[in-house]
This record gives structure tokens, C-alpha cells and sequence, in this order.
């Protein structure tokens, strides 16, 4: 079974590359640090319910579409 | 707008008490604080993504379901 994680991780850098968002711009978007940004797409990063409200609306997307396995 | 939390933290308990779980039981299947659970409920703790995961697994529900308004 993909962790939660990697699902979150992979949903986070396909819509950020669909948007031709950097991980940069997303970070500034965010207000999150940019290595930050790069831990959460390889699913390093046990990131809380805060932050993944912010990146959900820095992406411009529900939060529950980024728990969804594509 | 409600936040990410207070969304999570409704749900949790409406399906925890569907399932007739007390929050001792839900915290004994999840492996994690009963005090936790409770402050959980009430929207007061920034939970992980590794929790979300572990209490949707314990609730039977998918992770994502539990994001959502009702």
C-alpha cells in the first residue's frame, strides 16, 4: 500500500508542474521554505494539517484532492 | 471559511461515535494518546499526516474522507 505521504507527495508535485509552478514559487506562495517544498514531494516530510491547507490553497485545490491516489 | 482542522476534527468524531468507539477505544486502535484523540475532536492539535493516516485506518474510512465538509 503507498503511504499517505507519497500519495500527498506526488499529487503536490504533479499539480505544481501543471501549474508551471517552481518549487520556489510554490514556497513563496505558501510561506514555507523551499527545501521544505522539495522534502514534501519526495515524502520526507511528515507535514501537518496546516500546511497542507496552505499548500492546497496555494495550488488552488480542495485539501482532500491532494489525499486522493491517482 | 472553517478550517482544514476543525473539518478533520468533526469528522472523527461523527464517525467514531457512528462506530459506537469511545475515544479510549479509537486511541488504543490507532496506537496513540487518548488525550491526543480528544484535543483531535476538538480541533486543537496540528495533526500529522501520518495520524490522519492512522486514524482513517483505525475508522475504516479513506484518509481524504476525512477532509471533506459535510
Amino acid at each position: 500500500m503507498t503511504s499517505l505521504k507519497i500519495i500527498f507527495a506526488n499529487n503536490v508535485k504533479a499539480i505544481r508542474q501543471d501549474k508551471k509552478l517552481s518549487q520556489e514559487g510554490l514556497a513563496y506562495v505558501c510561506k514555507l521554505h523551499r527545501t521544505y517544498i522539495s522534502d514534501i514531494e519526495r515524502g520526507k516530510r511528515n507535514v501537518s494539517i496546516d500546511n497542507i491547507e496552505k499548500i492546497a490553497l496555494a495550488l488552488e485545490v480542495k485539501p482532500y484532492e491532494l489525499l486522493i491516489k491517482k
